[in-house]
């Protein structure tokens, strides 16, 4: 007998992957969300929320280190850093690796799926242990509002504007997010794919042209995405903000950081990410 | 009712997309592997090779594009060009661009797919009326061994290895195409996904290392192949070969080719394409 996972996206909704699977290790209903994690052929474990792929084995460390590294090293002297979403612990995990950060703060709507993802994405959800993270299990967006000039770092490591995650798509939180930084902060936002989602990510840098004095797009290569691969926005506040590429070898050279700590990022891959596509330079009109 | 393809393909079969489908439009079986065209819900016409996908109208020109421009735009003066494969005439049509090639020869073994893509894909198969294009239905890796010292560029525009196009897979091919090319002149081959396939492009990446005096490795995203991205070898002949980043930007501009001709090549993708992941910088040992 043969397994298949297809995934219901309604942002990819007739260009669909799927996955052979071995055996499901886990399925629930949590309070917001269907939560499952699979064995599959291919990707190692994956976990699944309301039947969208969130995160695989094979894959994960392309969206967790681009989504961390690129503000990480971007930020001269990050300290604080929230996560918004990322339950899985993935973006944690690489953000741990930075060791100049003093407090890293991760707000999950759903304790189920760090909890899920502790007891069977160990290599994932590797950091929770440390003692810089603290998790609160409460609304992003709320959270963000209520914690003004706090962050040098904020990471929303969301799911797709469908669902619970719909909030943190909208305008009013992209406002939050930039009270919430400190001045010099970046936000990063997962922000779908270029070819797929132009109507999406066209709205999120318009906002940040709202709000925000510094602005790009950047992306990131991960097969088991739609499309294989996925973005982020990435906003700085302030008008000496930081840029994405000034000093960048030089902040890797001088961090702890080495090879061994990368799967995915480097210099290259990193000053890479920001090349956009022909046919989507016009959103450079967005950038600043 | 909904009608969906499914694809069937060896060196990904446990990870497979599915595209909804609304009609076919073309189906047959020639002398060598069944041919269809399908009318997508989502990527417009896509033509499938024995179930495999081979190019749709969605996304095909980021294949396209970075098979031709990165190989002729790294070459200081190509005149004639060999594409091998490429039956669906969109790596010709890409050629056709570049005014100064003076001949360009398709060598395609079936010639049903040239024929049922002018019939169904006319915006890919749009160049065979150019003067400088010749179309042969050969052997490709006879042509080439056949051809001694008569490209500048080969693009070996192929499906994977397996069934018609293995023997491009092959040392003796490699080897016969270096033979094939002029002093100063460029191989690109179509050579799978870094993070699917690692094993047959360090293969490729070891015939480099036996014929070719420049190595590179390079890539392209394109959503509707195997984990939304595919990649090129990059090989050139002569100790002075041709860099692929030296005068760039001087040669396109200095060319007669402007942003309207493109939607997905433009020098920051093109350079953005050779930046490797982490974990396949190790790759870079057969680079040179």
């Amino acid at each position: 007998m043969e397994l298949w996972f297809t995934e219901n996206l309604e942002i990819a909704a007739d260009m669909r992957l799927q996955l052979r699977v071995q055996r499901t290790i886990h399925s629930e209903v949590s309070e917001y969300q269907k939560i499952d994690v699979l064995e599959t052929a291919y990707c190692g474990r994956m976990l699944v929320l309301d039947d969208v792929i969130m995160t695989t084995e094979f894959d994960e460390f392309a969206y967790h280190e681009m989504i961390a590294h690129v503000p990480a090293f971007a930020h001269a002297n990050p300290r604080t850093a929230l996560v918004i979403g990322g339950g899985d612990g993935g973006t944690i995990r690489e953000l741990c690796k930075h060791k100049d950060l003093e407090e890293i703060h991760l707000c999950e709507i759903d304790r189920r799926v760090v909890e899920v993802s502790k007891e069977h994405l160990p290599s994932i959800a590797a950091s929770f242990d440390d003692p810089r993270v603290k998790c609160f299990y409460e609304d992003g967006a709320r959270w963000a509002d209520e914690h003004p000039e706090t962050y040098d770092l904020i990471l929303v490591d969301s799911s797709d504007p469908v669902g619970p995650a719909a909030v943190l798509f909208g305008e009013a939180f992209y406002e939050s997010c930039y009270a919430s930084l400190r001045e010099g902060g970046i936000l990063a936002t997962q922000a779908e794919n270029i070819y797929m989602h132009r109507d999406i990510i066209e709205r999120l840098l318009q906002y940040g042209e709202k709000f925000y004095q510094r602005r790009f797009y950047y992306n990131t290569r991960v097969p088991t995405y739609p499309g294989g691969m996925i973005g982020f926005t990435f906003f700085a506040k302030g008008q000496n903000g930081p840029d994405p590429f000034i000093n960048l070898e030089k902040r890797y050279n001088e961090s702890e950081l080495t090879a061994q700590d990368f799967r995915f990022w480097n210099p290259a891959t990193h000053k890479a990410a920001f090349a956009l596509p022909a046919f989507a330079t016009d959103l450079e009109k967005y950038f600043a």
